[in-house]
């Protein structure tokens, strides 16, 4: 009997994936990693245990992901075909690091992650762990036996695991501290617009204040480090304006992308902080650098967006 | 005695022109093309008149610079720095085609406009005429003498040619149908909010309805064509969006720019349609287009952009 | 019984490929396109009738080959990573369309051709017979048997097809009128220098004579017309360049390739005219062209080159 | 009566200003830095003392010109428009730096160089000094008065500086240890080849070796630090290949190349090193770097080129 490392963040995808290793007979190892996602630690703790997991490890990871993945991508004026500010991309490479530290000290190479095959987040958590432990294998019971979000629902049901009030399974939903996206269920048909449901952390128009607010953002060396005159963490920064900017309306993407795999997805965001950062970024960096920098520094963006979306995170390419 | 073709807006500096010209002994025939500018052209008419020009040509061009100029940047998603739509900058080559053509029937190689030697203008417009008119000369009081904004008021008002209710001369505004850009004034100062009174066609946020509106833009070619289903001329497809798009405070840009001349300056734009159309017309790329493509196009927009921002309109480049 | 349509070169991988397939029940028409390769289509007749194929179908394409595929690389001054002239690659969308012309005319939707899964020319043949054709099937028994040059060699040898003089299945070769091809055997040692042995249409220095030539090419819209003076068919015009470049050492290189398939391969081409024209091609771009329009244009070719090279000559991308 | 700190190279333009600006009542520093030009500095020192300069200051800076200029264009893969390795553009920001150092340790903010005002080294020069000693200004007689080539030869002659044997004045010739330029007099015509007395250190196809010589270059860090297995400076090892490849011919460039000011200049180069080493690291490169990484830095690289070249060695754009 084998011990799996598997990543967990307690949606529909991992907690299925707890119940079918568990059938093959393997002990879960869950991880989850604090990034900033809204679901509380101790409710994914919960389902963690209400699944079964051997164990549960938390890496209060918040910081760390701020300082070591989203600097760098304000720095690069990191979007993703012009549209995406990356979150899921930014935060997987990490997961993956812990991942890799946590199997490591459990002493197993078998790990898994919830994610399906059509998708990217396959090729970047395995990319990332195999970059860092290339003696990594996978095992991973939504994509290699192919299973559909309906049979999974009913599965859970089944054994306790959802409850009435869990229409948050309803959209396939990823989310951390730089943003929150959204897919699957109503939004795979291009033409829907998306159902005020489907948004958490930004108003629509109806709902946002009549007077605009104006905000005063202090950078150093590229990284954002005070709101109107106020030093804060770079947490607490995001944090701080996630809340302003997803109550005036700002920061909702609506984007056809290009999947690693060569599909195209349509996929919904919300990134508050990080577009009203990355729009000042920018906005700083036209008036201190010159004109052919600025030119130059747009591929570089482009380069490094691409890259990062395309799990090569860990690459000797920068 | 010399006939100067001079292009004219009924703006301070063509308005000043024309008086210096004639102090220099010089016929000064108007030209003045209708590209969709808010000043009503019998105003303009009028000022021509009352400034003492020996001739006023009226060039009715709105369909053919939407036609020509509008319709080519759609389709190569042209943003100046990413954020400029180039109204101004679009508009000039086609100016520059009308003045020499009118220079031509007339038999003179003497031009003129008001553009000051600091801009942008001076140089478009003098490479377009020159690219289909090697032999122009060019006198320009406002840019060879070095006049101060403040020094042509004053000689205007001693001339009788400013009214009281003339506050659009606060700021140097130029505007046709793919936008209205605005600078100098209290806008030279980056720290300084432009105020309300800096607007015209775009409401500020606690002026716009509380309720969203859905547009159904339909295209062809790259080319929008219809609106809700209902089919429109380019001309009147941009002027509703300039209409509705405005009323919800949608197309205010505020950029610190590069210009040809190795300066930065802020400027501040109005483009409501521009915004709208150019991001439709990149999100309906995004569902028909290759992701390589998409990316090779987003080079080749950056250059397109780069020309028609640096006058090279006429350029054999491309 | 049903018909396969197959690429047949002559050599190794094809001739073996008609024997399988002939094997497994097929009928096998041959369809050779003369494309300027130097082995004799008497030759490659012969071959194909010695190893059983029901039908020969010789495309007379080298003239459209210049024109439509050869020119449009000149002018687009297209070398793939720098290095290689794509003389392969861009003969095989020209097969690709001569292969679907063939199979149709045939009524049958079943084709085959000699490339091994590790190469670029299965995806540039199948992407491009499938663009034109999207209901074709393939089979291969190279390929999908996965057999071994040894194996093949071997084959042949028990059917009386390869003659003790048949050296040049030492490496593996592809030729045409832009270039020659050399492959596997003693080259997949990237340390190892080429034998002279390797080499067909390029002098070894200590041949090269001693004095320089200097040849003045004419150009018309970025295809070569002339030289010294003499207007001469493209064909004719590359068959002497050759002839000359060859015999003076030109046009050999030696490149580590990044293949479509994500390998490296050590690749050794001669191309003496395709480096000539190219050098010359471009020389003539820097006395016409601006700084900024060559600037723009060396993304423009790289772009061209990688998709010629990556089999996409059918796209919708340009 | 005020010091002119004057960059110094024995040749024409130089020689020329010594004299002209001792008529202006200047004394003059002549600054002379060793990067490996041909002139034997002891003869430069005889030409600057002849011509009555004040004084003589040799900065021998081969070594770093070698480990702080060439090294990185090597990583760079430095090529102006794919053709020109940048000797002389590569010099020009050490030879600033150096009159800079000079000037303040004269106590002097005057500074000249014998440069025209058609060329780039005008540019580099001045903005080199200006970035790292912005209160400099300059006086440049050649420039400042436009002096021709034969007015200042024949200037020169009457003071008894040009001897009967000078015809290394019939081209105007810059040389360093990264390459030779060859501009002016007979090459001015583009149809014109080269007469073989514009060649110095590569020798003319009949005067080659028949046999080839095959090279082993080692790098480390991008930086080649080999040859045969033999370990040398960069320096000792460039000087080798310039001696090796240029007895083979290698080396020879003819380019009509745009200049910073805009003209087209029709430019002639003996680089033998600089050609063999570009080569041979992007052989390297191609064999460890991913096809990505290798078209992200093709990018790179002629960014790198085009600053160098535009005399922009200090922005803070890297």
């Amino acid at each position: 009997m084998s011990v799996v490392t598997l990543g967990f963040s307690g949606g529909l995808d991992t907690t299925f994936s707890v119940l079918k290793l568990k059938e093959a007979g393997h002990d879960v190892v869950a991880v989850t990693v604090d990034i900033g996602q809204q679901m509380h630690v101790d409710q994914i703790r919960t389902r963690a245990e209400e699944a079964g997991c051997l164990d549960f490890v938390l890496v209060d990871g918040v910081a760390d992901f701020a300082e070591f993945f989203i600097a760098p991508a304000i720095q690069a004026n990191a979007l993703y075909q012009d549209a995406y500010p990356l979150a899921t991309a930014l935060g997987r490479p990490y997961i993956a690091y812990c991942l890799g530290h946590v199997a490591r000290s459990r002493g197993t190479t078998l790990l898994s992650h919830g994610c399906t095959g059509k998708g990217n987040d396959q090729a970047r958590i395995e990319l990332g762990v195999r970059a860092l432990m290339p003696e990594a294998s996978f095992i991973n019971p939504v994509r290699d036996d192919g299973y559909s979000r309906d049979t999974e629902l009913e599965y859970l049901r089944r054994h306790g695991l959802v409850h009435e009030s869990d229409d948050s399974f309803q959209f396939s939903i990823d989310d951390n501290l730089w943003g929150r996206s959204i897919s699957a269920g109503p939004l795979e048909d291009p033409n829907a617009r998306p159902p005020d449901s489907a948004f958490e952390i930004t108003a629509s128009v109806q709902d946002t204040p009549d007077e605009a607010v104006e905000l005063d953002i202090g950078f150093k060396l590229g990284v954002p480090t005070s709101v109107d005159g106020e030093e804060l963490s770079l947490v607490g920064l995001i944090e701080r304006l996630n809340g302003i900017a997803g109550r005036h309306g700002v920061g909702r993407i609506d984007h056809m992308e290009d999947r690693i795999v060569g599909l195209k997805s349509r996929e919904v965001y919300e990134a508050p902080a990080a577009v009203v950062l990355l729009q000042a970024h920018k906005a700083l960096e036209s008036l201190v650098l010159t004109r052919s920098a600025i030119e130059f520094k747009r591929g570089v963006s482009h380069e490094f967006a691409r890259l990062v979306y395309d799990g090569m995170w860990y690459t000797s390419h920068w």
